[in-house]
C-alpha cells in the first residue's frame, strides 16, 4: 500500500507486468506516481509497490537566479503550459507546469545571452485542454507584446496540439516580426530532454529575418539543429520521439543549427516586416473534424447538425461512403460549411475523378486543396467567424492566406 | 451546353479557373466528365465546355486473349473493385469497375507467366464503400479459396480503405499461404499507371515464401520495386502518388523487384506455412474510431453511445481534453469498451505520464500501445465479435495477434 510511502523513497512496482523501480512521488487518481531512472513519471498500481528504501534526502539544488542585458533585443515569452513549461519541484522531483516569468530563465540560462525577455503566463495547461477562446487570448497577447517593442515572441506550448495553435495564431495574426511556438517532448528532468536545445533555437529564431509564425523543434534525433515549421503545414508525427515534428509536402522554412544558434531561411519564408502588424481575432468555435472510416453509421455525421463548419478527413483524394453521403448533404443544406480534406495527410484533394467525390460536390462540398485537416479546421473556424457569406467562405476556404495551400492546379493533382 | 457534345468529341473547358482541354466522355450528376491527356477523368461544369472538334472515331484496338498454363501454380484473384479492378470501355474512353473473371489477364498479360489463375468477383465498388460485412465475406471468400488449393491469394482492392481491409483480414484469418492485397493509384488508362507492376509483383509474392496478410504497392516514385507492408501495420499516407502506402514503425516485410520479380523478405516475415488455416470471421460492427481535436464538445462522445467500441486517436502520447473524459467514463461505464490511440500514426500511446492520461486510465480506457488507429478500429471488431468477457478484450487488446503491436515495453516509450 502506497501510504505506506513518502516521497522520496526508492520503491520497486509492477507496470503492465514488467517490473519497475524508482522515486516514489506522491498518490493521485488512484495510482502512485514513480519516477523512473529514465526520468519519466509513470502511474503504478499502488498494490504492486514494496519499499526498497527509505528517502534518503539528496533534493536537487536550485539553479541560480538570473539578470537580463538591457543591451540585448528584446523577446516576449508567453506561455501555454506544456512539457517544455513544466519546472521540477527540487523537494519532490515532481514534474508540474506552475510556471512563473523567471522560470525558464532559470532553468535554460543560455537564453540570457540571446536577448532579455518579457515574460507573460497565459495559461498552464495541458495542450490537449487548449480551445478556440484561448488561441483567441493567444493572438490577442502576442499582438500586444508586438505592438509593444518586441523583436520577436516565443510561445511556449504543449507538443499535443502545438500544431492546431500554430495554426489558428497564423490566420488570426499578421505578423512582421518571427512568432515561433516550441515545445518539448521530453520534461527537463529527463537526460534526453530537448527543452534547452528547443527554447534556444526559438529564441535565435525569433531574432531572425522570419517574419511569420513558426514551430521550432528537433528536426533531427541528434541535438544538432531545430527546423522551422510553418504554422500552418506542420504536424506532429509522432507520440514521444524528439524529432516528432514535420513539415508537409514543404520543406522546412528555416533552420537554426546547435549550438552555434545560426539561423537559415529558405528562399519561400516570409520576411521580418513584410507584412504590417494586424489583428483579426474572431473564430467561429463551432467547427468540427470528422475522420471517416469505413462502416461509419451516417448518424455520426449527424452529431455535427448546427455546426457552423465540418472539415471531414475522407479517405484517398477525399471520399466518405455513399451511405454518409445524404447526412453531409443535410448538413449543408442547414448552413454548414462542409469542407473535405484527406486522412493520407499528404497530397491534394481532388472530388472529380470518383463518384463519391462528384457526389459529395453536387453535395456542396468544398475541397480542401491540400491543406493538412488541422490547418482546415482553424482556418474554417477564421474564416466562419470573419465572413457569413456562403459564397466568400467557398472562396476564402480555397484561396491560400498563410501558406496552408501549397499547390493548386485544376489537373494535375 | 453539353447535351449539344457526343461521346469521344474534343471539348475545351473550365476547371476552377484553370482552362482545359480532352475528350468528353458522358454527362453524371450534373457535371460534364472529360478525359484529359493525363489520363484523368475529371468532372467540370458544363456551363463551361465548348466544342474543340467532333469525335474522329479513334477508337482504341481491344487486346488479344488470353490462355492459362496449367502446369503453373494456381492462384486465387479476388476482386472488390476500385481503380486496378477498373476497365477502360474501349467505345468511350471511361473507366469503370465493371470486373470479369478475364479482364485482369487481359489487360496484364505478363500474368500469365507467373500462375494460372481463378478469377471471382466478391464485389465491384469503391472502397470507401467497403463495410465490416463484406470484409467477412472476404475473409469467408480466400478461406475457400485457400482451402481450394490456391497457392496464395491475390485481392484487388481500392487504394482508399486498402489497409483497413488488410488489416481486418489479418485478425479474421490464419493463413498458411500468402494473401496480397494490391490497388492501383492511377488507373490503366492513365501513362503512369501502376496497375501492371503492382500486379505483377502482387502474383510474384503470392508465390513467395510469405504466410501471411501483405499489402503489395509500389516502394518509390520509379518503377523498380513494390514493398510488402504487413496488413496490420501499413497505411495509405498520399492522396495521389504511386508510392502512397508506407510500412509504420517498421520496415516492410518484403520487397519484389521490377521487372525481375525476385521476392526478398524480411527476417520477421512469417513463412509459409507457419500457420495452419483457420477462419474466426465474426466482427463486431457497432464500433467506431474518434479522432480528438482541441475544443471538441464532449456531444461528439456521446454519438458514440450504445457503441460496443470506440476507438480514440488522441493527441500525443494518447490524450483528450479533461471536459470530454466525462463522456468516455459514461460511454465505458455504459459498457463500450474505448480504446486509446495517437493521431500521430508513429509511436506508442503511453497514459501514465500525464493528468489527462491518468484521468483516462481511470476512466478505464485501454492504451493501444502502439497500434495504428485503423489496425485497432479492426481488431477491435474483431474481438469484440469473438469475446464478451471485459477482462479478457481488454488482454487481447494489449496483446500483439496479428503483428499489429511492434513494441512493448513499461516504460521506455
Amino acid at each position: 500500500m502506497s501510504e505506506a510511502f513518502s516521497t522520496g523513497d526508492i520503491v520497486a512496482a509492477s507496470c503492465r507486468g514488467h517490473p519497475v523501480e524508482g522515486i516514489y512521488i506522491t498518490d493521485r487518481d488512484g495510482m502512485a506516481v514513480v519516477k523512473l531512472g529514465s526520468g519519466y513519471n509513470i502511474g503504478v498500481d499502488p498494490a504492486t509497490c514494496t519499499l526498497v528504501r527509505k528517502n534518503g534526502g539528496t533534493a536537487v539544488p536550485a539553479p541560480p537566479a538570473v539578470e537580463q542585458d538591457e543591451s540585448l533585443p528584446g523577446f516576449a515569452i508567453i506561455s501555454t503550459g506544456g512539457t517544455i513549461a513544466s519546472k521540477i519541484d527540487y523537494r519532490t522531483g515532481a514534474v508540474t507546469s506552475q510556471f512563473t516569468a523567471d522560470d525558464i530563465l532559470r532553468a535554460i540560462p543560455g537564453l540570457s545571452s540571446i536577448g532579455r525577455y518579457r515574460a507573460e503566463v497565459l495559461a498552464t495547461i495541458l495542450s490537449e485542454n487548449m480551445t478556440p477562446a484561448i488561441w483567441q487570448d493567444l493572438a490577442r497577447a502576442i499582438h500586444a507584446a508586438i505592438r509593444g517593442g518586441a523583436r520577436g515572441v516565443i510561445v511556449t506550448h504543449g507538443t499535443d496540439t502545438m500544431a492546431y495553435s500554430a495554426s489558428a495564431v497564423s490566420y488570426m495574426l499578421d505578423t512582421p516580426v518571427p512568432v515561433v511556438f516550441v515545445g518539448s517532448q521530453r520534461s527537463a528532468d529527463r537526460p534526453s530532454s530537448d527543452n534547452i536545445m528547443n527554447a534556444m533555437c526559438a529564441a535565435a529564431a525569433a531574432g531572425s529575418d522570419l517574419g511569420e509564425v513558426a514551430v521550432a523543434m528537433h528536426a533531427t534525433t541528434n541535438d544538432d539543429y531545430c527546423a522551422l515549421h510553418r504554422g500552418t503545414r506542420v504536424r506532429k508525427m509522432h507520440t514521444s520521439r524528439r524529432d516528432a515534428f514535420q513539415s508537409h509536402d514543404m520543406a522546412p522554412i528555416g533552420r537554426v543549427d546547435f549550438p552555434s544558434l545560426q539561423v537559415r531561411l529558405a528562399d519561400g519564408a516570409v520576411r521580418r516586416g513584410a507584412s504590417a502588424l494586424a489583428l483579426r481575432d474572431r473564430l467561429e468555435e463551432r467547427c468540427g473534424l470528422l475522420a471517416f472510416y469505413p462502416g461509419m453509421a451516417a448518424e455520426i455525421v449527424r452529431a455535427y447538425e448546427g455546426y457552423r463548419g465540418l472539415v471531414i478527413a475522407g479517405t484517398g483524394l477525399g471520399h466518405i461512403s455513399t451511405g454518409c453521403i445524404g447526412a453531409v448533404r443535410d448538413l449543408i443544406d442547414a448552413g454548414t460549411t462542409v469542407v473535405m480534406t484527406s486522412q493520407c495527410l499528404h497530397g491534394r484533394v481532388c472530388d472529380r475523378v470518383y463518384d463519391t467525390g462528384r457526389d459529395l460536390l453536387a453535395a456542396g462540398v468544398v475541397e480542401g486543396e491540400d491543406m493538412l485537416p488541422e490547418a482546415a479546421l482553424t482556418k474554417l473556424m477564421w474564416v466562419l467567424g470573419n465572413e457569413s457569406d456562403p459564397e466568400e467562405v467557398r472562396r476564402l476556404m480555397a484561396t491560400d492566406l498563410k501558406g496552408e495551400i501549397v499547390r493548386r492546379s485544376a489537373h494535375g493533382l
